[in-house]
């Protein structure tokens, strides 16, 4: 038994120290695209008052990052919905336009899936939020399947108590969504993903079907792991589970990864696929305080969701 | 101060021994309509087992209710989540369709909004179902609105501790559904009103605005207290409150109130407006176990709004 996704030797590759002025504490579940050759970070950032805002790490190589001066100039909040707080961006790109999902939480009603859009990471627009109440996890495939957006997401009970799953919702518009249908559930027993399971990076087209890297939660007495594994969906029916594997392949070991905000943890909000379509690079969540960086092969993830 | 909405002496209108066959341990919480002259209850009815399902009460004259002998013939469930039971149904007339918005529940996933069709209560239309998990109570208005479907409803946390609050969502065509928002809070406070606030009844337009009879929960060391209030939305955007009542305008206090399946309850899906368009009868789920039915006038109602 191989290790199917190595860490970075120089982990982590963005911490709270490397956020300009000193006043960030946690910086962690980034978007992770590339643009112009540059690969892209968009960060939660957590400022000394633990409000996030989401800010950009840059890197010509993938390894060595360096963080924007300035917050990204974020849009005000959808009308419908003041947003108080904003964290864990899954980067979509669709035509021209890069999609962006994330946990839109107002402070008194709770937390929802916002949208925003742009095409250079410059200027940004709001779309409509897009769930209901009590719904993260957000991600949207990066295409229409039978002519509708799809999302998947997490609806929450209870975050402390109840088990949450991954959805699927559609839309013709991006405006209003339904066929909302569960896709994948806890698993029974003492397993890693047996507490929750979510949707973590964007999907990944492959000839076998849509490959899914999510996280899934252990409870114990002293607390969640959360660690990340793989599963594959069918293309034209994405609700459909093709396989899932039955080993995580991402998991805290390091103390960078044990110790932080929320400790044994790791967490993604991002697969990305490069340009040989065989190497897969993670920037994960590490413990809610820094990213850390795992490389493997797209090969080697399709057949884990088998094993 | 006078009470508003009387409550019939024959108390309550239906209860458990009037289903045939001895087999019912509550019923309760109906949706209310006139069809054909004759007053229709479509009740939730607890089996033995605990499980729900529908069944019709029928009147000429709205106080004598005869059970019919069978469930309606209630369709398959929506494909995309297997509906172990069904309650609390409100009953929408639009064009020649009525619309029965309902909570339909899977025991392992969780509750949603279930919409199922009919024109004469024989034969009855499955369509999807329109909200994410974990969200009930809701009410479907009787007429499009800016040239959308309209529909309160009633996100949750963990119904034992977060508080409930009234949405509202927005759909081109039943099936796929946005522009949710918040409408009405919990009120700060030691209110009746304070823990939780859903949708009750089917809104009835009046030309000051939309009057919605809500349910208001007061939290207690010895468990929850369900009354009824009212408020008004605006008739063009009716995610704007015009006004709300202080105080609530049915509460528990009699025996079939204050004891039943959950005790100190009173609860609406229903009101019924009589063709002199301002007699309201309510006929309210009493302590979860049987149903009273309660008069006033619409002019009282809308006024309280303003108390």
């Amino acid at each position: 038994m191989t290790r199917l996704l190595n860490k970075y030797e120089g982990n982590p590759v963005v911490s709270p120290a490397d956020v300009p002025g000193g006043g960030a504490m946690q910086v962690f579940n980034p978007g992770a695209i590339k643009l112009n050759g540059e690969y892209l970070l968009l960060m939660d950032v957590a400022d000394l008052s633990a409000c996030y805002h989401f800010r950009l790490a840059r890197s010509r190589d993938g390894y060595a990052f360096t963080v924007d001066d300035q917050p990204v100039d974020w849009p005000p909040s959808d009308p419908d919905f003041e947003e108080q707080n904003r964290y864990d961006p899954r980067i979509t790109k669709i035509g021209d336009s890069w999609y962006i999902m994330f946990a839109a939480r107002n402070d008194r009603l709770g937390v929802r899936t916002g949208l925003v859009s742009t095409r250079d990471f410059v200027h940004f627009e709001r779309h409509p939020n897009c769930s209901e109440l009590n719904n993260r996890n957000g991600v949207l495939f990066p295409e229409k399947i039978g002519g509708l957006y799809a999302r998947l997401d997490r609806p929450m009970g209870n975050p402390h108590v109840d088990p949450a799953n991954i959805w699927i919702s559609y839309s013709p518009d991006l405006v209003f969504w339904g066929r909302t249908k569960p896709v994948l559930q806890v698993r029974p027993g003492e397993f890693w993903d047996a507490q929750k399971v979510g949707a973590g990076a964007v999907p990944i087209r492959t000839p076998q079907g849509w490959l899914e890297i999510y996280h899934g939660v252990e409870k114990t007495c002293n607390g969640f792991i959360y660690r990340l594994g793989v599963c594959l969906l069918d293309l034209e029916d994405p609700s459909k589970v093709i396989a899932r594997g039955r080993n995580c392949v991402l998991w805290p070991e390091h103390g960078y990864e044990d110790v932080g905000r929320s400790g044994t943890t790791v967490f993604t909000c991002n697969a990305l696929l490069e340009e040989d379509g065989e190497t897969v690079k993670i920037y994960y969540g590490a413990a809610d305080r820094c990213i850390g960086l795992a490389e493997g092969k797209l090969s080697d993830l399709l057949a884990a969701c088998y094993t």
